[in-house]
């Protein structure tokens, strides 16, 4: 699709947004347009206020009162409020330690829940630290990691394979893993699933319990906007939270903390996946930023998500590439997450140039350009804007 | 001393304070009198500047680009922050998770550091996380867990012991462990020590350097003053730096987070220490919570800290002890820590009804009160009218 056709067809897209009076809840400074949602979502305004009344309030007035009265029951409200979000059971997910954490600790469960298993098999194209993570559990508890392209996950599983790992979309190309094949060809070889959601909640529709998934570990500064750092989340399918065990013994996870027993007992439900004392600052501003979801399904923001993918790819096909970028997403929206990336081999100079500008997006090396596109905020004219803006730098106008 | 003698005393000691002006850099509401900074340490000004400016600007206009201009440096800026607090040397000190994470990544090195050996030495009335971590890091790596009191501890490390761990200050009776006889002995055997600071940063001189300690962890919400659920931090000698790995391999710890290399390459120096994204926004709070300590001496915080919890003592022995309360901790101040327990029959319910009044304390089972003195902010006269309301509660006026 050329410029001007983008043009027309965004401005009766957004004029029919379901979506649009959403962006309202967002505190987007004039002037900036943000494709980096993926990355880091923008301030809202829920947010902005929950911080200024947890300080000013909950902190300076209410001091050390406030953990009865509001904080040590945050970390499970906030994990309720993610659940629908990823298809997931309430009282199965709960807000602590950041991602990475969160997947040693379901890594280690399930490992522990699958004795005499020797290998972890991981998407060999999952996030560095996945397979940092994962490899690191593997040296601690004597297995080998399999590190196989997504593909080839289902065939590379049989009766060694204690715990399959990998990222529901792609960090790079937004590429959306076959998470019902995975999961199924994992539980048919007896093994278990950990489901990094870092790409997805929020964006992508997820549907941990129709999955039958055991473990989910995803982000709460991407989509979810939580700010900066916002601390992540965990999910244990309930049928297997009463069996499932993690190292990271913290006063939390105890059934009764303030018992100060001498002995850990782990806590009946998913709080026996918490480790100690939880981030409140950065807790409420997350909780917060999860109420712009409000009144807002999944369903209606993968469609919009979709929307103005499609529409950005359709106009980069014809615009952009030959203008030296390359699409590094799938072209099919059924196998493409919320971001798109183009490949680019000026794309680090590029990105920063934007930057200056107020055009804000990432980049990943080699030479990956990534653009996130948020039903909650973006618009298709923001999107149609981007493709201008691009093809203007390239070229050299 | 009784409490006219005791106010008299007060009112000189406030008076030749030279610690006095500190308290301005508080935001204590007016009517509060607060004894809890032991738990929760109170709202400075500079942190509701550094969170306003974190969300106004950081976070809503420069968004992504912060973590350039900004956040990346912010763990390490923090532990140079910490480090004079605590003795340590510049570049030993980490901001980063909670003290339950670090201290079971300190164990883990420390184990990994000592092939071999068989046993975790814990002081048995460390706070019950310590022991929780410690218990799990030995069920982990095939060891056990050898509980003494902290007085056996010298006598109970041998060429069997691979780490010792205890919490400096004694967090129900605030007595101080004689860290250089434990180290020594620990080290005499050779054996690694990890200590705890949580009751110490801030309040009570650490001289980790001196000491020659392996690894230290600490809390970031107590006398640092963080806010709730601050990050903690983490110390390991420069002389074991390279030498020592943990097991949460987070890209935070990578040599190059941003080159998304696919396997694991520690960073140089006590980066390594870090796992997966640094909470910004607590991080931020608690960074500009230690300005509080420019120009102020850790010696003129002990100082004035002795004063204060010497002359509630001298009252209590005086004036509660006949009404039933007992002294929980040190009478002697060289083995005291920052706070005084009392034992009191009916504590929780007292240490309630004060907090309706805006006395702030709290209460650890099975009856210890505990009364935290800050010398930031509390004053002697604070003290005495702490024991009066005391005197006047328990003797039903």
């Amino acid at each position: 699709m050329n410029l001007d056709d983008a043009r027309t067809a965004a401005a009766s897209l957004d004029a029919a947004d379901e979506l649009a009076h959403v962006r309202d809840r967002f505190d987007i400074p004039e002037g900036i347009l943000y494709f980096d949602g993926n990355s880091l979502g923008p301030l809202t305004h829920a947010s902005r206020a929950a911080i200024e009344r947890t300080v000013g309030f909950e902190w300076r007035e209410r001091l050390i009162r406030s953990w009865n009265e509001d904080w040590l029951d945050m970390p499970l409200r906030i994990g309720n409020a993610i659940a629908p979000l990823i298809g997931a059971a309430p009282g199965s997910v709960i807000c602590t330690d950041n991602t990475s954490i969160n997947l040693h600790k379901a890594l280690m469960a399930a490992v522990a829940m699958r004795p005499g298993r020797t290998e972890i098999v991981v998407d060999i194209n999952n996030f560095p630290t996945d397979i940092y993570i994962a490899q690191s559990v593997a040296d601690q508890c004597g297995l080998t990691l399999v590190a196989v392209k997504a593909s080839q996950i289902p065939s590379a599983v049989n009766e060694n394979t204690a715990v399959v790992t990998a990222t529901h979309v792609d960090y790079r190309s937004a590429h959306i893993l076959h998470a019902d094949e995975i999961t199924a060809a994992a539980h048919a070889a007896g093994a278990l699933v950990v489901w990094d959601l870092a790409h997805s909640a929020g964006a992508v529709p997820v549907d941990l319990a129709g999955l039958d998934a055991d473990f989910a570990v995803g982000c709460g500064y991407k989509y979810l906007n939580g700010g900066p750092g916002a601390p992540a989340f965990i999910h244990v399918a309930p049928r297997i939270l009463a069996d499932s065990t993690q190292p990271l013994h913290g006063w939390w996870a105890h059934a009764e903390p303030f018992a100060f027993e001498t002995g850990f007992r782990p806590a009946e439900g998913i709080k026996r996946f918490l480790t100690g004392t939880a981030t409140v600052l950065s807790m409420k501003s997350l909780e917060a930023a999860l109420t712009v979801f409000e009144g807002v399904t999944i369903d209606q923001i993968r469609a919009k998500s979709v929307s103005l993918t499609s529409l950005f790819i359709d106009v980069a096909e014809e615009v952009l590439v030959p203008l030296g970028f390359s699409i590094g997403s799938p072209v099919d929206h059924d196998h493409r997450g919320s971001h798109v990336a183009l490949g680019f081999e000026r794309g680090k100079a590029l990105v920063d140039a934007m930057a200056e500008k107020g055009i804000i997006a990432d980049f990943r090396p080699p030479n990956l350009m990534r653009f996130g596109f948020s039903a909650l905020y973006n618009t298709h004219s923001d999107a149609v804007k981007l493709a201008t803006i691009l093809a203007e730098h390239a070229s050299g106008r």
